[in-house]
């Protein structure tokens, strides 16, 4: 009921004060709740949704599908999911499951849109399994991804045998672990956002990733953002929301 | 010369061989310069440049606001400049000194444009000298800003008293020292992208802002980036570009 | 003996003075065992004591919960148990095992008594093991507990929804891993004392907990205290003790 | 107005569905100031309300003060007051300044009140200061404080011959730096719950308070929170709240 | 009274029971208390005490010399002492300063014994403040103190040239800032047991003294332990107990 | 076709400026590659490449090598290759793999050459993996090595043994876990370059060689530098490259 | 050939200026090793040798007692050995293996001598292997060893129950985790040498032992050194040669 | 006193036998004297000595000066030297004083010898400073030197732009703070070795050069090493080393 309506029923003596007391007192949030579907109206619409596989068993993850398929979802991105996870999964559900990225998806991608295309770049061969977490994610979620793998600083023309794929793009995730100097490089040669992925790729002073986070974090180059180590997810979905903005108001 | 240029001019006679290999010989990095200038062209026209101030005497920033007056640039930015710097330099040139934030402006804002307004919104007032550089980069280069702050998380009604400007917003900056949940609450109410800058205000476990960093870094909401503790002008300059996003081909 | 009865013997000559000397001579650390039994003797009226699990072997936690027997203790809390200790346990004892939590029960939970409820709240579904063991030690030593799981401040709405319980409640419990906001997210909502608890849960820069603890000792909510990342117990604990705060002298 | 009132206008037609819609659309926060205005009121009955001073002008705390004032407030605390910032205040309104723990109070202490008395600690002497803002904002909201100060463990016998205070309070704040082991010792002797605040004091090593905060969210005693190092306010804060603990529903 | 007195005075009726008790009933702590002095008895025959300067004003140092001279205290040891401090205090007392150490004395120096010499050694002439507050507070407490300075390991040959006075001592305090590892090679050398003092002297990643520090406590020789960062008091002080060693029992 | 070639066709008429366009399109980067490409010449002619084997399939290490052969390598090494992955690329080429360094080569070793000899210390046992990994590098680099191992600073007489190695060697590549003074000595004792490379063998406060670094990087000899924990091929690979110094222009 | 030998042997002609070159060329290392046999000599006399097991395969450790025993050595204590590893070498030598401190003895204990008795005290039971480790190197190095088992200051009674063991010894090795209080409150209590020895046993903020080695770092308690987390093997060597003083000279 | 003359003289009986005992007793270590002052002499033929400047008063530098001058040494380097210093100092000596460097020069600049030429890059204008320390070192030592100074890889094209000197270089010095990705990406484009110099310069998550510290020891390119946080002194010093490398034996 809207409060208007509450109103005119109280007005009309439709509903007692009590009742009306009763369905007020609880708006607040409901309010939000409603701001909330508003916003997620619009993805949802004929799209996807994310599950976190992480720390779920796959019966939860398959009672979740249920549910998300009862609400009228057709397309389900999930993340970081095990092998096994994903085979007992698929007992119940057809999945197309990519192993390297550890992500599944039920249904399909999105179809492609957005302004532009999102370059995902990696310094090295081994950022490639959260550069695929990121890719994929973007591409689920409809925008036409590039990927630009093991083009690190210490072989510079490998990055910049490819600028021209990277100054088209609409945003660069920039994926790298050791001394993570491929946000800066790449920051300093796009007009693009930049979303940096530090990641776990390295040893000893590396420490599991924070040298590259606190490169990306100080990069001398503008337009550079950051997100946790190994975040592949996030940046696809960031990278999706920059690349769907569109005029408000 | 350009290249087809350089090649005419070979094939005509013009010049001999030996200096067209000369000019060639420098143009693998003079073609990316041009890249670089080409990409910066958008914004110079009739727009705004940036100096960092810190760690430059007040001659050196009057040398380099000479110098690029003579380039005809008309509008710049100052980040970071202390007081005593901007009086003496304001023997030389007419400024706009904003002392919170340490930001100079020499020339004029430029007109607002972009897909939408952009929010910066602090956990409480010991964050508005940061706020105030995010806002005010924002604004020079064009951008319509709403400050919100003092919006702190331990009085949510605060924040959520601002629920509307929030969900309009086309990027928000969510500024806060401390625990930094300012960026995790924000990143769960709206869908625009969310630029989170944790700051060193705080004071113990603090540890001058990485409390703060790292609560962001790990926010549970999906869409929120960081940047380096009180960079303030990073999260302006990255929100700008984000809200001037367009068709890419 | 008491000092008084000792003194009485002496006076009357039934003890010779070696005898009180030696009887004394033991005493200061005994006076604190008495002090600390007489603490204690309130909470074993019919209560429980608590075994920690972690590092112990079966056959020791079975000679431990014999010596309790034996003492007239009929209640005890296991905490930090694993499945096959438990396992083991059941051969010698009737156990009720609560596997989420790595908890046992020997005997009944307390009767609930105390001053109000205590909720239990959790950011996330991963963070629900340390909750169980916060929930069930306070259950445990005769609290009323409401849990209220996976109301983490990324879905601001989930939290504000359940509002009611959470004003009233005589101790709240914020249990999150990651970013940690929920602890001062809820620290501004509730008048009553917030125990706040870091968990492991995350990945990369979360180290292991680091980031949701320093997030809550920087709370900008005043009333919010922590405990160790992952103490469950310990929270459990506290929170009982608050719960039944009475007059003193 | 409240709800019931608009909504009894409404039914009574004294006031439009439109006038009441608008009063409502405001309330969703209002209602969570109302909450919040609800908790704090118990409080406000002739007592204190708090203000942060560190940060702010003379001029900002001297308009604050005004305000409160005109709100009806009648004590004030202000916590982190400079002694210079509280001389210029001193022009305008009376104040008792504390300059130890750097913390002014304006109008009267409440009446001391709750379930006992507040026992707050210290290792040393150079933890005085932030004990001192404990005691103060613990006494300023209406408790009894006892001071135990430089009962530091590495002579037990100066601790323990307070054993009779310790084992009397309700809550003990137990205040300390270098190795902070005075929190571990006072949960191992009392029964009430214990608010370990970890100080700045040491040198080297001590990390700046680190060292402390680590050993006390260690602690091997139970019924013993933390809170951020030097937050002698916060400490107090808390035990204010936990000493007037009472029966809720 | 000691107990054997009490109990004799209430068999012959000379106290109450009553009185009996309460005097008992403080003993526990009192007879720690007891322990301490006679353990403390023996340093004070003719010998020092120690106050730590640090954090005390010249009036809170006076008024504690003052206490202590009426006590029968003869020679005082004052450490952390700034010259202003020393200066101030010598209004009122004779005072020997020693302003590298920031050490006073006031009375004489004990005379030496113990089993043999301490050798206090440092890395580098940056160390030597350190290096004196350690000899002068052994010397104090009647050693014969040799002293090795700017011997570090990058110059093994000067370090070499005193491997005489190295194996004589029986005590070594080996004392440096930046890496560290003149504790390791003397640990090496010599059968004594080593005192390692890490300093904050260096810069970068010395992190104030936190690189020597972990050097020394990996130390790859046997027999060295360590004390806090630029803690040449406890260095001193540790060496003359062991220098003072005697048969027990 | 060099650009002086594509020049010349130009004016001879043989290709069109569209062609010499495009062929130039490529050349910024194609440059660099030549200049990278100049620069491994001398590296590769009769001598090695290197892989890093660590995070790479057999399968994928058998494809690089075969592209390798084909492109007229003939020695390769491979670092950081587990014992089964070794044993399964045995299946296809014939490889000599050095288990203690987890090191593989095809085809052979350099023949030595250079400036001198290098030596490679350590200071335990168990730093000899590292220090493996490094001799084996430089000797596949063609260089004399000469391994001293065990001679840590705590039997310095163990390594002064060994001074006129030390003294003669050109480059000394110093490995070492704890406390990693071995640096800093050896920095003292030659005139040589030093490189330093911690290891992560230790435990508790070595921080898995993070003590090491600090100790290394913190050198007070000068003419120390410093490479990642447990990376003996950069070291070895540095000191080849000093080793094999010679005059430019 | 001592020196004077040699250069009898010279003067008297038995031998040519060029063997006496020869020989005396070695010496300076020589000499060291000496003064280290010195040392040791009376370590070694009836007495004890140590193997460190760790990271040595068991027939490296045959090998080196194999040798040991060659050079007349009775007694060896090989530390930190796997069960397994024990096993195996017991198929050569018989040996008597201490599972939970993982060291075994080859040979005989030395006879208890020394200045006192070296008490072993640990917080709680998990400590127990290190202690363990520490009571077993002292009593096989010929120390009568007191055990103080689970007397952590959480209940401190429980050690001041034991304050006459406490103040007899001549060394007292304070052995703890989690918040590692013991040491300072034991260096409060006793006028003997402290040896302090943080344990990796906690959990979260434990940071595997780094919370209880700053805490004893930090220690108020004068008399008190720290060796590396988890190193009983240093505490008790160090203990031995503490308990072992003697004048010197 | 060679070896071989003390032989002889005692042969000779020119000296007693005592006598040569005495001579040879002192010589293990004066024998390692000799070979470093034989390290030393071709340095100092005609060359320079060190004075690090940080702690020294300006009397104490005055003295240290006049010594070398006593011993023959014409030119002298002092780094680490205020202004306030250098101005006393030049009361009694013609110094030539950097103050950008902090460096000062008593006598000459060595005569430019070497293998090639030392690069000097640096990421940004404010590791100038660090910069100028490195490349005075380097040109008091003997070497030419050439500055690339502000050639941070956010704008690539300026690096690029000097690829023939960087190439040409026989080592390159890299100087950056913030993220410190130049050494790599300079790592990646060179043949020289590469000494990497991480600078203090930053703000929040750069620490004070310890990201800019990490992400130097993690470069993805091999041939670099890394010195302490803005030791440009250190990496000169190895510069010149390496730049005068010369065949051995």
């Amino acid at each position: 009921m809207e409060e208007r309506e509450i109103l005119e029923k109280v007005k009309s003596g439709d509903i007692s004060i009590e009742s009306a007391l009763r369905e007020l007192k609880t708006k607040p949030f409901k309010d939000i709740d409603f701001a909330k579907i508003d916003l997620q109206r619009k993805l949802r619409t004929g799209a996807g949704e994310v599950i976190y596989g992480s720390g779920k068993t796959p019966n939860q993850i398959i009672k979740i599908i249920d549910t998300m398929l009862e609400n009228g979802q057709k397309n389900i991105l999930i993340t970081r999911l095990s092998k096994e996870s994903a085979e007992k999964i698929k007992d119940s559900f057809e999945l197309k499951y990519f192993e390297d990225a550890k992500v599944a998806i039920f249904g399909e991608f999105m179809k492609a849109s957005g302004l532009g295309k999102i370059v995902v770049a990696t310094g090295g061969t081994s950022d490639i399994p959260v550069a695929e977490e990121a890719a994929l994610t973007a591409e689920f979620l409809g925008n036409e991804v590039i990927r630009l793998y093991d083009v690190g600083v210490a072989g510079l023309h490998r990055l910049l045998a490819h600028i021209d794929e990277l100054t088209d793009a609409s945003v660069v995730i920039a994926i790298a672990g050791m001394e993570g100097a491929l946000a800066s490089v790449i920051g300093g040669l796009v007009e693009a956002p930049v979303i940096a992925v530090p990641t776990s790729v390295g040893y000893g002073a590396s420490l599991n990733g924070v040298a590259a986070l606190l490169s990306m974090l100080n990069s001398c180059a503008s337009g550079v953002s950051v997100v946790n180590i190994d975040n592949g997810f996030g940046a696809g979905f960031l990278a999706n929301r920059i690349n769907h903005m569109e005029e408000k108001k």
